[in-house]
Formats: structure tokens, C-alpha cells, sequence
């Protein structure tokens, strides 16, 4: 089987065991799956279509989707320059999840990992995982930087650092001075050995549970006031900023003519934006600030 | 004086005389004032200052902003191409509004007035102003345009068919194949006749209480429930994505290291992110996106 088919399976695995597990979670809200075709009509000779899971209004969960993907078309000029390749077919796949949960106290995570395979042969690996907290809670930081950190040493020593900056480097909400959240780990082009790549995509997508399970169940029993939640709120504002701002898988989808709402599932159920709102100095809200404007090294 | 000097002091009279209106007509909440200077981290050379007057949890008015801005610095290469000119220094001055009703049934309004000087002499006025209303009141629509048409039509006979149109084409939401709103009039790159045009920019700020406050009067008083309420919150994400992801001059303020609260004082108080939210046929929502979708001829 090719490595693009295995990939895909792969990430079909994935999707049901995470979106299996976070059902399991929520306990009340269920994932309810829409099996989707799209022809995108920037490019007619494209191929799409996927399994979009959501769940909304859970007793945990406010809002996540766990994202199937398998699209095909013909390489744009900007993104075939970007690989430095001629334009020509290619194949795509990939996971992408996010989920918003209703508590303040418990962080909203995304992760994605993706395969793409050109025409004429290469192909290349892409991914990470990240956490965006509302409140501190430095255990959950180091908790969730220590899984990735495990698991990209056990593939290759030193690659934990450069993902690490990589995220911090991408997740950044530029005309906010800030990070998107406490970051995790980013690595985009991986094409040698393939293998051991795809063995490393497993171990990352295999990890998610373990890297948010346990932060889900320390805080989703906490209490949390009028106040926290309108902070969230507040914080989640930030969060689209940077979706439809900055990151450039969401505006690529965009343009190209992608399903939006497949591509818009990543953006929050409720959302506050309040002019120049300000955490007051020594709260627990200027500590959060304060560690997404300089990223810390958790590990 | 100086044609920039004028310029910047109707746009002075006009945040006043609009701000103090809407205070009048909300009558609980008033505007706050931000005097503010910036310079742009990616323009040493620059100046830029203004005031920021905006209103939050009105009785009529949940959030709003009326603002007023005088920037300096050199023409970035992409800005000085567009204007066929060579990278100078310019100067720009305006007045940008955007106010969020509290109520579904009492639309959002939006306007702009600018001018751009350079050294080398040449002048461009440019501006607009449109309506997104939550539930179509056809008289709003029409009342709404029947304003700029006259203001138009006694400056340029056929202008106002030409900007109407700009409008439509500038404020759609493309990967939602939509209108932002129901339109109204959109300019840009006003060069010939400076006197004239000022004159014309003078009505069209001068009309905005004409064109806005009757609309207000006339809806503010009516009743509306929660799933009216909940769809203005999933209309107002539309507002959101066309302006982070399309918006020109919101990317631009952004991207030049403009003054964040201020440019984004134009997002909504509340807004929510459902999936695939449809209304259902028949259904008074249905209605509002037909209209959205084929721009119609309101006068």
C-alpha cells in the first residue's frame, strides 16, 4: 500500500479513537459526522471530500472538531514555488482537530497533521499539536510539552527544540505582540526517510490523548466565575484573530475554494471582543499575558 | 488652509456632531475618549495620532466606535504601485465608524472618509458607508440607499449606480458567496476636483445621521427573542470574517503596525461561531440571505 494510502488510514484511525475518547469525556454531547464531496471552483479538475465530526454544547466540550480530509488538484504557482517544484498534481491528506471547551479553566487544543504527495513522487510530512490556556496552570504546560518532548527525542535527538520554536514561531498573533497560546510542537516539509517519518506522524497523532486527557480531567472540575468566563471569551477573540489573520492553512482553504465551513470549525462558539480590555496588573490574567508575550521553556 | 487641514477638520465636526447624536439618542451609555500618538514599528519616520471615541453597553448601542486618525509616513512599494506614484511621503487623515445595536432588529452601520496627501502634491479622497441589518426591513434598505442616491446624484449624475456597485463588490464575504450587508456607497481614489469632491465627502458625512438615525428609530423600539438574538450573534461572525479576512484596510492597519485597538474597535461585542448553521426555509433568516447573495436595486 502506498505511503499516501497508509497516511490516510492512519489518520481515519485517529479520528475515531480521538473523537471516540473525547465523546467518552464529555459524557452528554455526541460527534455527529458529515461525510462530505467538494469540487473547488478555482480549479475544476480538484477532487475533495472528507468526514467533518463536531460536537457542540457538551458538558465539557463547548465546541471541537475532529477533521478528515482527502482532497486532489493541480499545485497553485505560489505553493509550487514555495516547494520549489513545478506545478503538477498532487494529493493531500490529513487530520485537523481543535476543541473549545466551556470551562475557562480547561485549555482549547489543536492539533494537525497532514500528508502530501506530488505527481511527480516527493512528498512530504507536516503537523503539531498546541495548547491555548485561558489560565496558567504550569503543571499542564509542562505535562503537555513533556509528551512532545519524549516523543520527538525517541525520533530524532534535538528535534523537540526546533519544533518547539517552530510553533512558537508560527502560533504568534503578530499584531498582538503575544502568542496564540503556550505552543507544543510544529514541523512543516518533512521528506527524508519517509518511514520513519510516517512512524513519527503515528507517534504524535497516538499522543494526543495522552499529551490532553489528563489536563481535561485536572480542571474540568474546578469552579470558575462570571468573570473567568468572560475572560475567556475575551481570550477566544485572540484565537480568531489569529485563524483568520495569520495562519496560513485557514486562508490557504479559503482561497482555494475549500469548504468553509469544514475550514471554519477551528473558530470558537461564543466570543467576546471588548475595546482595549486590559487584564488589572498582578492578576492571574496579566500572569497568562505575560507568558504569551515571551514563550517560556517548559521542559 | 491647506485642502488636508480642511479635510481633517470636518472629519473633527463630523465625529463630534455623529458621536454626540448617537450618546443623545442611546441615552445611557456614552462615548469615552482615547487620545492617542503611534508610531508604527515598521516605519521609524512615522506619525500618527488620533482619537478614539467609543461606546459599550448602551441601551440602544452595545458597542460602538467613532474614531478619527491622522497618519504619517512613507508609502510602503505595494501602496505607492497602486497609486502609480513613487514611494514618498504621504499624509492621511479620517473618520471611520461602526456601530454594533444591541437589538437584532436595528441593522449595523458602518462609515469611512479619508484623505491621501503626498508630498509630491497629488490628493485622493476616498470613503463609504453600508448597512447590515439581521432581518430585512425592506423600507430600512430603501430609505437607507434613497439618502446616498440623492447625495450622489446632485454631486455626479451615474455615480451613485457606480458606487453602489463598488460597494457590493468590495463588502462580500467571497468564501461564504455573500454580501456583508444590504450595501449602500463605496469611492475610492477621488483625484479630480478637489474642491468639489470635499463639498461631496462634506454630504456624505453630513447625510450618515439622515441615512441611519430614522432606521434606528423606527426598529429600536421592537420586540425580539432569544433565537433572533442568537442569529445576530452568528450574522455578526460573518462581520468578523469579512473583516479579518478580507477587509483591506483593517489588513493594512494591521499589517503596518497601525494602532490594534483602534482598527479592531470595528469587531462586534459578542458573536458566535456555530457549525454549519442554516436557517430554514421560508424562515425570515432564509430571506436575509437570499438578498445577501444576489445584491438587489434599492432605489
Amino acid at each position: 500500500m502506498s505511503l499516501h494510502r497508509r497516511a490516510r488510514d492512519l489518520f481515519a484511525e485517529l479520528q475515531e479513537a480521538i473523537s471516540s475518547r473525547l465523546e467518552e469525556i464529555d459524557g452528554v454531547a455526541s460527534f455527529k459526522e458529515d461525510s462530505w464531496q467538494h469540487v473547488s471552483p478555482h480549479d475544476p479538475d480538484s477532487t475533495g471530500g472528507g468526514r467533518t465530526r463536531t460536537i457542540e454544547r457538551g458538558r465539557i466540550f463547548e465546541k471541537g472538531g475532529v477533521n478528515l480530509a482527502e482532497v486532489g488538484g493541480r499545485l497553485t504557482e505560489r505553493l509550487a514555488a514555495r516547494l520549489e517544484v513545478e506545478a503538477q498534481r498532487f494529493e493531500a491528506t490529513g487530520i485537523s482537530l481543535v476543541i473549545h471547551p466551556l470551562s475557562p479553566m480547561v485549555p482549547t487544543v489543536h492539533m494537525n497533521l497532514r500528508h502530501l504527495q506530488l505527481e511527480g513522487g516527493r512528498s512530504w510530512f507536516g503537523g503539531g499539536a498546541d495548547l491555548t490556556p485561558y489560565y496558567l496552570h504550569e503543571e499542564d504546560a509542562v505535562h503537555f510539552h513533556r509528551v512532545w518532548k519524549e516523543i520527538c527525542e525517541a525520533h530524532a535527538p534535538g528535534s523537540y527544540a526546533r519544533y518547539k520554536k517552530a510553533c512558537d514561531d508560527y502560533f504568534r498573533v503578530k499584531h498582538r505582540g503575544e502568542a496564540r497560546g503556550i505552543g507544543g510542537i510544529f514541523f512543516d516539509y518533512l521528506e527524508d526517510d519517509p518511514e520513519g517519518t510516517l512512524g513519527f506522524v503515528e507517534r504524535v497523532g497516538r499522543g494526543f490523548l495522552e499529551a490532553y486527557v489528563p489536563i481535561v480531567e485536572r480542571r474540568a472540575g474546578e469552579r470558575w466565575w462570571d468573570h473567568e468566563r468572560n475572560w475567556q471569551l475575551v481570550r477566544r477573540g485572540r484565537y480568531v484573530e489569529f485563524n483568520l489573520v495569520h495562519d496560513r492553512g485557514t486562508l490557504f482553504g479559503l482561497e482555494t475554494g475549500g469548504r468553509t465551513e469544514s475550514i471554519l470549525m477551528s473558530l470558537p462558539p461564543l466570543v467576546r471582543w471588548d475595546y482595549d480590555r486590559k487584564p488589572a496588573a498582578g492578576s492571574r490574567e496579566a500572569d497568562l499575558v505575560a507568558v504569551l508575550r515571551e514563550p517560556r521553556d517548559w521542559v
